[in-house]
């Protein structure tokens, strides 16, 4: 099987060795792990950011599976390109894995960065805009997705020490892609 | 042509009536706007959340194409929910269309909200992560999935003055959708 690997991993300052981590478990279960940061892509060329979509975009059609690593990222939800990908895989039909280096509620994470109350019913933020609360840790749509066309998001039980370099939930995820695999 | 309309428009305070004025656009212009809130969806029932997301990838099967509201939503980026959806219409080979309600380019947004500094040829916020930089307002897989799939993500001149309601850029995806039906 061979899995995507999504997430804002790309991001690090170490993006290349955590990619390198992340493939050597996905061999370690018998498993193919594809790293985007795998794709050749000349960063000075003047459509690099094209290059870069088109890479990412052949590999998923070559994947299998997606792992997305949906850990909060620059706000209180999960990196838009890797929320993107998990919609387009879902689209096509694979099967789809996440993990979130922090289980606490979406609701919680907006109420640390701004004023949450209620009103009609409804629970809104600083802007009025409502704040989805259904229990879950982060959006609907790629909750709901993850358990009807793989597993559930895989959370740890407390928001690791290094949630960007922290493996566990990661693996586990792998562990699951593994077992359905073998089936 | 139906027409997916995809956006935080459904956390408004007024969210039922943006999207009544979202499908008589559509109407105006011989198209068929689909609007998640149309879907009966039990808010009190258990699985409530569950529904909400049946509803909405139904209504995507159906429709021919989306049109995703990507103005910046609690963060420096797009709403989770309508990125999911952008991708998986991208994945089920839809035309996309998209617009956001603020020029802004993505570094730009996040240096408004966090130090950004230079290192080693990358731009790296606070957090040490790189800030992408191609020049896009958003990340670039919805860039190239609205550029390859159906038009540039269309964007105002200068952020409106109610950027919830401002239903401008929205029409000009909507023109864009009529001009593809009419081929």
């Amino acid at each position: 099987m061979k899995i995507y690997l999504a997430g804002p991993d790309v991001f690090l300052p170490d993006a290349v060795a955590i990619g390198r981590r992340k493939v050597e478990i996905c061999a370690r279960h018998g498993l193919t792990g594809l790293y985007p940061l795998d794709n050749s892509v000349d960063l000075f060329a003047p459509n690099a950011s094209l290059q870069i979509f088109r890479g990412n975009e052949a590999m998923m059609t070559e994947a299998d599976a997606i792992i997305a690593n949906l850990t909060p990222f620059r706000g209180p939800g999960a990196d838009a390109g890797t929320v993107y990908e998990l919609g387009f895989m879902a689209g096509r039909g694979k099967i789809c894995f996440g993990y979130a280096n922090d289980p606490t509620l979406y609701v919680d994470r907006v109420r640390s960065r701004t004023n949450v109350t209620s009103q009609d019913g409804r629970r809104i933020d600083a802007e009025g805009l409502t704040v989805e609360d259904f229990g879950h840790t982060d959006n609907l749509m790629m909750i709901h997705a993850l358990e009807l066309y793989g597993a559930p998001l895989v959370l740890p039980r407390e928001k690791p020490a290094d949630p960007w370099h922290d493996l566990t939930a990661f693996e586990a995820c792998v562990r699951l892609a593994a077992d359905r695999a073998a089936r």
